[in-house]
């Protein structure tokens, strides 16, 4: 079973072992959140479990989800960066290969049956082990908030948290809040729902530039040090929290019918996805700059509908990363007051050449080649306009 | 002839005068720029023109030009909100008006070969008179800037801002600020640069909360007074500058080949645009929200490229009002150091529904058809998966 | 209860009696099939219908949705004019009303759980009546055509085409023909599967030749002759046919999962199709071509997978319409041995010009014009090129 | 100068020399245009040049262009299937290599100032060697065939097909004809148009079945004769000529402003076309599917327009030869009467299950499953339906 420690996940080995008379074993996939993992294990082990496995998934998470993510400047409408969709089927996998080395007969998971993470839980499990049972306490029995802390008082279940408001999930790129007054979309969502980024009105009064630099997609430096992708998200969600950037608040297309409100707090990648694309409309033509845009929204809707086996997202991701082959250089920022303000852009492969820019010098068309480029560009648009007399 | 009172077309009365041996009548368009309107007139009749026209285009600017822009969410390549590019066509619109009314025998305006102007203000006048010839003196005698200083210290011709860096260029909608050092895009552009925004730092302390209202897309009411379209975007420009709001930096794809680095202050633009899109989450499916914004970037993009009268730019704007008809509902937020920060959102025909969206509450999928759900929305992509083993 | 005339739903109507005590009223849905309806309503009392509804819905079929088809070139996957799909809102629809009308308690229609019909009837009875309850026998109690076979016979129910091997389903626009060897992909459809064409080598050795008229995208009259649309439907259908135009071997993407092998017959649709989109294509800018072609297929889409009533549909359909303002002309074509061979075209808002078009006429660019269009078309693809070297 | 043996560049030659006082070298480039290559080089001689070069480029047509125009369904606006566009692009090439191996100052070429073909003559000779001067007789001094034909009488320039009334383009890809009477676009292409091609009533009274093999995407036999690409192409346009297939009548939209009528005859691009995306349809997933018709029609798009040289065109390129890796199996069809029949379509990486597809057989949703998904399926639409009352 995949298990967070929660107390969705807590209470279900509990009602797995009555219920369903079922020997569990728990795994609990490391992608960055900030746990007590030896806490979790020891909570497994006494509400039933057998035996209890922690995976250490954040290189895996970074390398195979959270690069293309910024290769494909991942922003599902325009505002949240995937981090709960991108570790779903890496957990997936995990427990999955658990459960092939344990012989397991059936793989359970704590989703509900109202959000998005079960398509993504169940679509990893079924291409992976299509012969094996998947068991969704949560969903199977309707378990609600309310009966799941009465059960668990009654066993003398280990609760954490118990006077949590929110439902928060965490990993190295993101953490999604959700939940409780959050739901009321018509006010601002309390100061106590965030924990990775300062409020701007307590931020530094100074701007912090930065210089992130980038090789063929990937970001590799800040400030000319040379970083891991682990070191350099880390340090980006600390400096960028701390001066108050990476706050979302967005109404948002569940897949499973529903709109709903959630609220992120993501600095490293808003200021990574914000380089990338700067970077990239310095190096793309026109045309290449709006495919590109296409497909990243392509990808991302992909990825956060739980199809990270539709084989499109990979051809999707593929064609991304061959045009990230051009996307090397560096970026100057300023962060500022919940801002990220560029500064200024680099790269050898960028196609603005000031030089040409300059309305006083370098190349000009003469004045008949510009009057036959714009005959020639609205030649259709105002032969119809001509014609139909509107 | 198009006169703005700057440097290139004030040279070119006399040029037109003395070269063409042309009788020139001068036309100011004002679409709100701030400008002495009465100090322009004596200039161009001083220069030589024999005629001068002022024409208030600023309620037509606003009705036809801004508006769809909201609607479309206007913003080319994600950050420019058109003001010039708006503002061409209407320009050349009205120019053309005086020209047949005077029966001129040709229509000169000031563009150069090598921006995007020329583009809009010589297809907006070859759409309505064809057969009048289009004269460009800065075009036409590859003008340059040290050249034309020249000239008019010689001729004695009067030349506000004579030590002017940058050239500019205002309306209502938006200041566009390119040239100079903001030409180097690898450096922050300069503080003079910036009219219409407070630079962060000294911005108020304490963030100023706002509701906007919107009737049908038409934003309508800022914190419950109703006011013009002309008041709002006014008041927004006012209060979000003061806040640091709006102030825009890109590199930018020319339509006439090229890129440039641009700089734009638009606080009302940008305002008016994060709400009417963050209503348009509220009302919208989320197929409509796709649709929208792939019509919105065609919209922005057509007119960005000249092509005012290509009749899909006409349809993709129907198709936007149309869509508009349920954008109906008010926006609140907070203008706090350059950020806008969502607070609320509210409209009647919003498709959120805290009680459906609450993860403990209201309708729920049975497990099985939750299941069903996920099994034939993944069918095809596992399918493949399966098939290929990869 | 949506009542066919077939095998599934006369066996529905007794199992519904039987299992559930329900007293039927049964409705056919008259959209141009080729049935005996009161043969029709005679077994639905005989086999235990309260009460029988023919309601003749031709012509709500062939304004509102055919008409739409015709003007969205509604080709789902490129090659099914969609005429079952068209049918089912349509049909659903008025068995709602008259539900409503009687009063009762739950609507059944004969779907089965694999196919996209019970999308399109669920999701129209849920639209119009949310709260009243579906009952689909077939899915329900997952009815096989060898059970439902044996229980007619048990039951005495008579049962027309006892033999047949196909599964069809017809009306004005289109006849679908499924299962059986059909379903072998690998082979070619038995000549028994077709009844509206003829096979090419039996058709007529000499083409004939008609003129369709187009008035804003309303096909209006053949070889001169002002027709209703039902009737150019159904001449086209029979004189398409006979020329063995409008035979479809498709491989289908069905919503619910599955590809499936799809045989149709469609003369008619199949003309009016090819006619309308060519008069488009001299009507139309190169701009709006794609775009229209763009919208064509979602809307294809979207009533394909049942989603009548998604709003998109609705804006889609509405901008198709306003574009077919244009679309008024003549097509000349020759029906010739399966093939519909285009002869001409006329139309007064024709965008080709003879004369423009001829090397040797006409408007002719500058050779520093066309040069001029040349480099600002192609600069910025040569500018990566150089820069990037490939 | 590329030399293709007719008229233009026959009085260029001429031209050239006596105006320019050049010495010319020149260029026929064979790319299966069915020419006398010696007679070709003895005019050349005769009128002027001073060194005749013939590249035999076929096998690098075949591979690096044709190839990817299959992979690509490559079909402009629906219809061409870009033969000449594509040739362009390889000939300007081929006399860019001599150009530099000879030194030679500048390079000419035929191009008219109406037409595609200068865009992709001039843009890849730009690309490759863009200080050389590019010098066009034709579009210079704006020649009209009536006066070349008077010159060359005058000269004794000796000219093939005097009579010739349409300007035709050749390759082993296709066959353009334009001009003349083909200009009226209200009347069909007279017989003597066509060379290639059959007219129907004359073709054989029987089908031909053919099966054509696919290994990733390229073909590789027919009848289970593996064969070369040249000899597929080849065969084909004999066969598929034979049986009337691959005569193309259409309204084109052209780049350089302007719509015109052409006509094209193309059996074997028609045939594999068709073959090949019958085979995508089969191992194609939905989302797969319709993004390759997307990047199919760009990049037909940016080929006509002669952005060969457009990095995005050889992006869509590599993604398309990537999705082409499951493109393997065999297509059946029937040539007769000028219809391609699809008769059957196998591979092993097919999509389409029988099993599966039968409604009586195999894998079944229940009720509650299907339900499930057309619950959630329709969630959003239904819910505005309800909001917005329509």
């Amino acid at each position: 079973m995949s298990y967070s420690g929660g107390l969705d996940t807590t209470v279900a080995i509990s009602l797995l072992k009555e219920r369903l008379k079922a020997e569990i074993i728990t795994v609990t996939v490391d992608v960055g959140q900030k746990e007590d993992f030896e806490k979790i294990e020891e909570t497994a082990l006494k509400v039933g479990a057998i035996k209890h496995y922690l995976i250490d998934a954040k290189n895996e998470f970074l390398g195979n989800y959270v690069l293309p993510c910024i290769k494909m400047n991942c922003l599902y409408e325009e505002q949240y960066p995937l981090g709960t969709a991108l570790a779903r089927p890496l957990i997936a996998k995990k427990v999955v290969e658990i459960a092939k080395k344990e012989g397991a007969n059936a793989i359970a998971h704590g989703s509900t049956s109202k959000g998005n993470d079960q398509v993504r839980f169940d679509l990893t499990i079924m291409a992976e082990v299509p012969d094996k049972q998947i068991i969704t306490p949560v969903r199977k029995w309707r378990l609600t908030r309310e009966w799941e802390l009465s059960y668990a008082k009654k066993k003398g279940i280990p609760i954490k948290n118990i006077h949590a408001s929110f439902s928060i999930d965490e990993n190295l790129w993101s953490r999604s809040i959700e939940g409780d007054v959050i739901d009321d979309a018509t006010k601002k969502p309390p100061e106590s729902a965030f924990e990775w980024t300062v409020p701007i009105d307590k931020t530094p009064s100074t701007p912090q530039k930065i210089v992130i630099e980038f090789k063929e997609g990937v970001p590799t430096a800040i400030d000319g040090e040379e970083l891991s992708l682990k070191e350099i998200v880390t340090n980006l969600n600390k400096i960028g929290g701390t001066h108050g950037i990476g706050r979302i608040d967005m109404i948002e297309n569940r897949l499973v019918g529903l709109k709903s409100r959630e609220v992120y707090e993501a600095p490293a990648a808003t200021i990574l996805i914000a380089s990338h694309k700067e970077l990239e409309k310095m190096v793309y033509t026109p045309r290449e700059y709006r495919f590109k845009r296409t497909i990243d929204q392509m990808w991302s809707d992909l990825v956060y509908q739980g199809l990270w086996h539709e084989p499109l997202r990979k051809t999707l991701q593929q064609t991304g990363e061959n045009m990230n082959k051009w996307v090397s250089g560096a970026i100057t920022l300023e962060l500022y007051k919940g801002n990220i303000i560029i500064n200024g852009r680099y790269s050898k492969y960028s196609l603005y050449d000031e030089k040409k820019a300059d309305y006083n010098k370098g190349w000009y068309p003469t004045e008949e080649e510009a009057v036959g480029f714009i005959r020639i560009w609205g030649f259709h648009s105002l032969d119809s306009y001509w014609k139909r007399g509107e």
